[in-house]
């Protein structure tokens, strides 16, 4: 389903001719994502995964791979980008922008255990701390011009409870006091799905394509309310709480943070009901995607809202 | 036998809070080497290795940081330096200048296969073949004048025969014509010890404190020297062929290559004889130092002299 620019054997072996990283061993599609064609390269010397950028810009692509490349570089477990000879990490394939990362161990856990959401705290503050060296800026595609843009488009598709909803946290939002809170280079998508657990260890983080300057705390935001929910859009104070404690061990939540935090909650909520219902009515031509239910991130608004002191900061 | 300076676990926790890593899980000793301090390190996001040292000049570290680093970025399994919060890839710990790395899988193997010494020809062409782009040069500090230096040395505690072996060979190696033989970054002490096996493939390459800019052929005459040996001294064709060929498969050997090799695997030979002979007649004071045997070179820069012809290059 996501190998939507296909590669040959020969096209690889030209493509690896630019590498220093041994011949073509096996060429073989990924059947995940839903932005690019992914594919396992293994060679005569390791094992890498190769990606065809089909959506994201071209001039945009060096933010991300070089973020990759600096939170590798920092001992974090992210696909580092493998340079070619010419000591460049993106290239051209089959017409498309392209680069090799390193491949990392592990699989996707759709259901966390309290002690897998603690380790992934510590993971997110160690991205952030990471992150603050990071010499380039980048802001949210998902930020407030944004946000007024998708919620303007498909507000009159909306039933009426549901426009009634988001018109007040729209209202909400706007309202939001961010000057003192914590900015750096945040995930910005670290969803379940985005995350390689190798046993009880982080082996990898991936998709970085969101990535972004923008509060650590809507990071925090988006990634508990995917990792610490239930299905009926409320929290579980166990998983939230231990993976709260543990990011706020190697990075302090601010005072500024705790008082934004059951704002943030629903900012992040909004952010991927504004998204889903941005995909659900206009979903993308020509293009086999799984449109994911918006209804679920309606439901997780609609808990923050209602229970804004179900999960506190430490 | 090989952790000369100690480390506690509060000077570790120290150490970590400038880093991105999280928080210690295990320091731990490792019984190898005889060079420097090293210890695996476990932390909440990952494993690593910490290496105090001894006796690499602080100013020279920066050429072997940056070499790994660059290695790893070009997607070679090498130990990548971690930097710290400050961007620093090198700081101080215990007193000494102090490194973190990667962790690699996979263990030595000290009785190669064929298929080992095919797939270590090609992991050693690509080392080559990445290091073409590596910035900073370093001379080979067990080059000519060292040669010289060594020999005249240790030549008065010699028997007549390795007097007479040695003094001859020193000629010949004074005659060899270096101007045409490429020249790049090499590993220079490739032995069996210094890589690591993960199954049939190469999990790691470590130890590059010798390398250097230097004839990429020198690298490959230490290297076969060293894997593709009998205990005799003679070569074993099979292996020998097979790393050759791996190797001329991704970087081509020139014609004066193929001239230089009778004399290049002579050269390699001596330089281990001789080191070993220094170390032998003049251990190092204080440190429970394995000295090994400089016998052993003897003989294979003996069989060299007498089978010229044993293996030729593709």
């Amino acid at each position: 389903m996501s190998v939507f620019t296909p590669v040959t054997p020969e096209q690889m072996r030209d493509w690896l001719a630019g590498y220093a990283v041994g011949r073509l061993a096996e060429l073989r599609g990924i059947e995940a994502g839903v932005q690019n064609s992914n594919f396992f390269v293994t060679t005569t010397l390791g094992r890498y995964v190769l990606t065809l950028f089909e959506s994201v810009p071209r001039a945009e692509l060096p933010y991300y791979l070089h973020l990759m490349a600096h939170l590798a570089r920092h001992g974090l477990p992210v696909p580092a980008p493998i340079a070619n000879r010419d000591n460049d990490y993106l290239g051209t394939l089959a017409g498309r922008p392209a680069v090799m990362v390193t491949r990392l161990a592990g699989r996707s856990e759709m259901a966390p255990s309290v002690a897998q959401c603690e380790r992934l705290g510590a993971m997110l503050a160690g991205l952030h701390l990471a992150g603050m060296s990071y010499g380039r800026r980048q802001d949210n595609s998902r930020g407030p011009a944004w946000r007024e843009r998708a919620a303007a488009a498909v507000l009159p598709q909306l039933a009426p409870g549901d426009r009634a909803l988001l018109e007040a946290e729209l209202i909400v939002q706007r309202g939001l006091d961010e000057l003192d809170l914590p900015v750096g280079t945040i995930h910005a998508d670290l969803f379940r799905d985005n995350v390689l657990w190798d046993g009880e260890h982080v082996g990898g983080v991936i998709d970085f394509y969101f990535a972004c300057t923008d509060a650590l705390l809507f990071d925090v935001a988006v990634t508990l309310n995917d990792w610490c929910g239930r299905t009926d859009g409320t929290l579980d104070p166990a998983r939230a709480n231990a993976f709260l404690l543990a990011y706020h061990a190697d990075r302090p939540f601010t005072r500024a943070e705790r008082e934004a935090w059951p704002a943030m909650l629903r900012r992040a909520a909004l952010r991927f009901w504004l998204s889903r219902l941005e995909d659900f009515h206009r979903p993308r031509e020509g293009e086999m995607v799984l449109v994911k239910n918006p209804d679920e991130f309606r439901e997780i608004l609609r808990t923050r809202i209602a229970q804004p002191g179900a999960v506190r900061l430490p």
